[in-house]
């Protein structure tokens, strides 16, 4: 599937400027209204934002009076800022998404509380015939060491056996949809002398796979909140590619901003009171990673130091 | 099916005393740990509480120091601060609920942002083969001017034939689950030489009638605003099931905050300012109902007048 | 003191006009960067918004799909949606703030919970000498019937004797402060020779009255409630005067919801269980005010419902 | 000051046992309503409080469902979760504490805004002559290299003065404060044939040592992420004392939820990508000290690396 922005989507409305007096993020003006497909039917495609780099660093030095002197430079004091966790000049960036995703991926969407939505209605609206298949390559077993993850691919002919059978279904569950419904995808009655029943218990068999669509608005600091956890390799796949689709788009709307954030929160780790002591030992000679379990590690917790200290 | 307490599941911890210094809200202690059921296979129950009916007051006499002489009589300052909707007192009060409920009502559920919820992880571990199915008198046409209502109940025959249609495909839905896990319900092998597929992935075509569960909590401010959208009439019949024995339980935790909550909140409304201008000047004999457009009131806003006031 | 719109204060920045894709609201563009007079020193500032009338519609319909039809009138649909307290597609507007105003007053404001704040920090900066004299027309005796209001104004020469007082006192404990800083407003020593106490000591004898500045930050939902609350006649008129200015703003940032906002919510009002029975019997002449008490309402619900309904 | 538990105060209910089916935590029975002094006039006291260690453990297990068999031990269980920042478990327990403290500690309070609070009014009650004067030990020089702390502490004879003065100040201030409401601390006349001004007003001048209480309940992920901040050397001595002594409470109630905070929070710590790469080439001998800055670190990041790491 190709990454590069689709044409704007026929309910999109047109791409027209306007003068404002309102700070601009020339970078994140190249995504307003552009839908980028993410998955085989979703999208997310920025509709508005607040804010830019230059606004946080705005809100900060109000708050620290002349006491910033010392961090006149912009990228230093924004790093700054994000190194010590003075998260709310963050909060004043905002930014509202269309996003377009299978509702088992909502489901763990919405777990973020401190964000607004709205979402299609299926107690209001007929749902479309869309629902979320695999890529053959993604079909993998369960992984064995992590409980929540994925293992080993399975071959072509499994993958191929797998996606019939689901999709099978999912077409199963969508004709008695509008069976019930009485009514095809666009409302008209199939069976012009009945009525369907009511479309609040018609959805109930649709399977978790079935698309849905959400105006999604959060605040920069959350948003952060939300990469942390979902652009991060233990979340499901399938809300991973949403995260990285986010992730590059923050990165053109703040750009020093998203370079910190990867510095310092990102592709930055804790450490714990315990590796805090090893590695002062180990820094200073008086200690061998053979002595990490009387540091109170875990046998898990030294092979992560491991795997990130690379020793 | 039976709304008395069900003895406790075996799972549930042993109804033990213990002696505490807290505030014991006497009517609530008879629900801690019981189950009740709802609907088909789902259910709630009370696994701890904080706060009763003084202790909403002792807050809100804090707060009003000397300043409260006037409102000594306990009922009357508890129906004062729910009339002036002087809500910080009712936070202090906190509920924790152990529910099983559809993931079509837990999508529901999980609009209300302020409240902390723990839900069942499929990616953790195997669902339960349990989905609800409607009774077969819920089953109800689309209504015609509620948008997501029911309207007439379908007859025995055409109820049989919708829920037999349902529950097959929920059943195939299932089938297929554990096929693509390979693992029945316990998390056995099915075939002992094969693997299944990642947990995450099997479980994307389960229909939206899947029981899940979860720990909800939240604080009684919260839980009356829960209440007001979802023991309304206009709410999803399944997720109204659930408000209406919460609010059963409610009224046996505080008492006189729930005769307040019914008498300024659930059984109350809210009038516009074209209303009051009008119910003026009808109380005053200076017009008649037939004058109600000429005071800015749409057509639908006068027949929600006529029903609420009888004229 | 004059209530038009002052030039800018000379550490704003420049209005300058960019182009941009996103939604522009033309009332609001005037408001950007303008510094509005508020109390003696202080001032509120747009620096940034979010959305407009038609984004919150934009937000109504995804969420209603197709099933919309029935209200495809943008004002009735807007209307529809604030008087049923559709709340969220009202998230989707946020609006930034720059307020200039004195600490009890901020002390009240910071109650509302749901928005983003960055406050000058007195211990990383020296809090200027200005502090909240009321118009001396404003003085009032202690109300006898409201615990929490002003009843009749003081005489002339009482109010400034009250003034006086005031800011004798004020003036002697900003005196104080300088001195334990040792260092004038700008931060200059006092005694070359000597140290001052650190900042975040020297500020605790300061005078509730200080005047403090923040970046205030909420969403158009969060901002109603505030204003709900704030521009009622019962608030102090000292944060009254900064939800009104507000309001205003609103108006022409929004001016269909401010319309709806006025007519559903804040010139409307809530009728309990027993007021509503008492205006059907009212209405259908089957009682008479007299019979208030019969119907369960306190005097002085009796007495708040004969103001409102003029009988 | 004594650290022990007071007496109760007068205004405290009785130290009354009831029953429960409940969790109780035994360590917590000992503070119930308990009032512990912090600062010269100040304390907190639990007034109540819902889960314990137990009570985690059970919404995680309900989560992972039979996926947690490796993590059958308790404390291991606890440990992960507090390491892996599995958050929502911890928001099941909640406290609710009553507490006395100068104004500008609970400017700096309020900050912290997922928690539910209910102050004492000033607009409706009369506050008492009670304003805070730090102990002489306290008093000390604004530090050069914190621009928000403290550096070395005054003499003797510079402390005393500066108490003089503050004192002599906030003195001044109550005594205008009665002149004006015309109103001793009781709420008795000064002068029986004259009003006093409202109380909204004559407050405007007492200083920001002035002591408030509150009632203040938020949960335990809640409380974890105040105490981080505000029992941290940096935040300001008035809080921190607090804050101590909250954590000390914390200890009793779920201690060992609060060794694994010590342990992977506040005694922990972050490491930036750059502090990463750095270990790494430490340890494998491939890079010293002297080539941090080649790493992308800021010379005060070194030092603070150097600080933490010992080398």
């Amino acid at each position: 599937m190709s990454d590069k922005p689709q044409p704007d989507r026929p309910d999109a409305p047109l791409r027209e400027t306007a003068t404002t007096f309102r700070p601009v993020a020339e970078g994140m003006e190249a995504h307003v209204n552009v839908y980028h497909p993410v998955l085989d039917h979703g999208f997310i495609a920025v509709k508005d934002y607040m804010g830019d780099d230059l606004s946080i660093l705005q809100m900060a030095r109000m708050s620290y009076g002349k006491g910033t002197k010392g961090l006149s430079d912009d990228r230093a004091l924004l790093r700054y800022l994000m190194r010590h966790q003075h998260t709310s000049p963050f909060e004043g960036c905002v930014i509202k998404l269309h996003v377009k995703l299978p509702i088992f991926v909502m489901r763990q969407w919405v777990r973020h509380r401190t964000a607004s939505l709205n979402e299609y209605s299926a107690r209001y609206s007929i749902l479309p015939d869309e629902f979320y298949m695999p890529a053959p390559e993604l079909l993998a077993v369960q992984s064995k060491d992590n409980k929540q993850g994925r293992g080993d691919a399975l071959s072509a002919e499994q993958s191929a056996e797998v996606l019939r059978i689901l999709r099978e279904d999912a077409e199963r569950n969508f004709a008695t949809y509008h069976k019930l419904l009485n009514a095809d995808e666009d409302g008209n009655a199939i069976d012009e002398g009945a009525e369907g029943i009511a479309r609040e218990l018609a959805r109930i068999g649709l399977p978790l796979s079935t698309y849905t669509q959400m105006y999604w608005q959060t605040n920069l600091h959350n948003l952060m909140h939300f990469l942390r956890l979902r652009a991060d390799p233990h979340a499901q796949y399938e809300i991973r590619v949403f995260a990285e689709k986010m992730l590059d788009v923050m990165n053109d709307w703040v750009p020093v901003t998203t370079e910190a954030f990867r510095d310092y929160q990102l592709e930055a780790g804790r450490v714990s009171r315990m590796e805090i002591a090893l590695l002062r030992d180990l820094l200073a000679g008086k200690a061998t990673l053979a002595d990490a379990e009387r540091y109170g590690m875990t046998k898990r917790e030294i092979r992560e130091f491991q795997n990130r200290f690379g020793c």
